[in-house]
């Protein structure tokens, strides 16, 4: 049996640890012998999700705000996430980042992965690397998001009309959401294998390997149930040969 | 731990034994108490792949044809399938439908699943009654399936589009059907819950349920892998507390 290996990963665009903690796996799944066989999901989590759209701070000042830190200890945090970023040949702005609300973003990835799996992995590269990489901010400008979109492969305009229209793809996040709870997520990154085996955090990518060799390892045949019971009725099936004919 | 449970139903919109278990399926969900959290996810498989498009004969001539039947036996096979039909509420036309490519039908549902799980179930199930129950054959007229289409609640101008490329979601269809060989699925309808319990054709309501209770009872929390090892490194996460701060 060699069926699809499916990795749902939580996480949010602006949690430094998943975007270093996506390449960590990434580097991982490279390597990975049965790389074709693995789907990855990519599942929404909002670190912060009753921020609302527009409420946005700069980085370092929400860091000073949130754990009382001075403007030297927060800089030196944000330096220190760098630091780990450029390990994984990341770029990282440590300096004159925004943070908000990233809910539409989140419902622009699930409108990507409508659009097909390859679709929501080049948009959720392209968020990370805009909020994490690039000058211009992500929050708050629909149609940075709407270009970022664009260079994902989607639709402007369909992209568009979802930023528009609040209510579009927002059940998507919300249902991730409350899995993540009740699979027992507290905080992302959050790697779910199968949904037998979970990582948490951006752990090395050795972890990654050996939660992915074990996974598949796993793997066990699917019980069948119901067929060929001593007191059950034959299976009524169609096949390539035909279908069952009933017994009267 | 009450995650969602994902049924995934392998089936071809031909297959008489995919419309009556479908339907001895869903009795069994009714009554299934966590049936809020199950997830259904409908899959492809033709029974006939290189059928072409265009390729119909009455069902009754095929089945001649193929299983060598007279007339009189083909349509004792039909009255037998749809007296099973009829035990489940199913109406079922035992003379005059058409058998052919079901390819496009099952591109369409892909595209249905992008849309939403919901349009997904109310086009499939538009499908099957369409097939087995009404007089309008649903092959070689694509205007009858983009108004099945917008019966399901999708944007009848999209699923024409759909329709008139025929590489669209063509992979997804091939996708499925290469799973469900990998899976050991001969046949169908095939059910595969949570990607341990199989059922295999239409076994009566009481064999899903049994399927239903033991899947969910077998459900196991994660085993979390790399966090809090003893040589392992902190996890480095972010939460609703906000991000570990990285040890120098």
């Amino acid at each position: 049996m060699s069926h699809t290996m499916r990795v749902e990963i939580w996480s949010d665009i602006a949690c430094p640890w998943c975007y270093v903690g996506k390449a960590r796996f990434e580097r991982a799944l490279a390597d990975f012998p049965h790389r074709e066989s693995v789907e990855v999901v990519h599942r929404s989590f909002e670190l912060d999700p009753n921020r609302a759209k527009g409420d946005t701070t700069a980085v370092l000042t929400m860091l000073e705000r949130k754990y009382g830190m001075s403007r030297a200890q927060a800089e030196a945090a944000e330096e220190g996430v760098g630091a780990q970023a450029g390990a994984e040949g990341l770029a990282y702005r440590t300096k004159g980042r925004d943070h908000g609300s990233t809910f539409d973003m989140h419902r622009l990835l699930h409108f990507a992965k409508a659009e097909g799996a390859d679709r929501q992995d080049a948009l959720i590269a392209a968020l990370y690397r805009a909020n994490f990489a690039e000058e211009d901010s992500v929050f708050d400008d629909d149609e940075r998001l709407v270009a970022l979109a664009a260079e994902a492969g989607l639709d402007p305009e369909a992209a568009r009309a979802v930023l528009a229209d609040p209510a579009a793809y927002a059940d998507d996040v919300r249902a991730d959401e409350r899995e993540a709870a009740e699979l027992g997520a507290n905080g992302v990154p959050f790697f779910v294998l199968d949904r037998t085996y979970g990582v948490s955090g951006a752990q090395p990518a050795e972890v990654f390997e050996q939660a992915l060799a074990q996974a598949w390892g796993s793997r066990a045949p699917l019980t069948v149930l119901g067929e060929g019971a001593a007191d059950g009725p034959d299976a009524e099936a169609c096949g390539p040969d035909g279908c069952a004919v009933p017994q009267a």
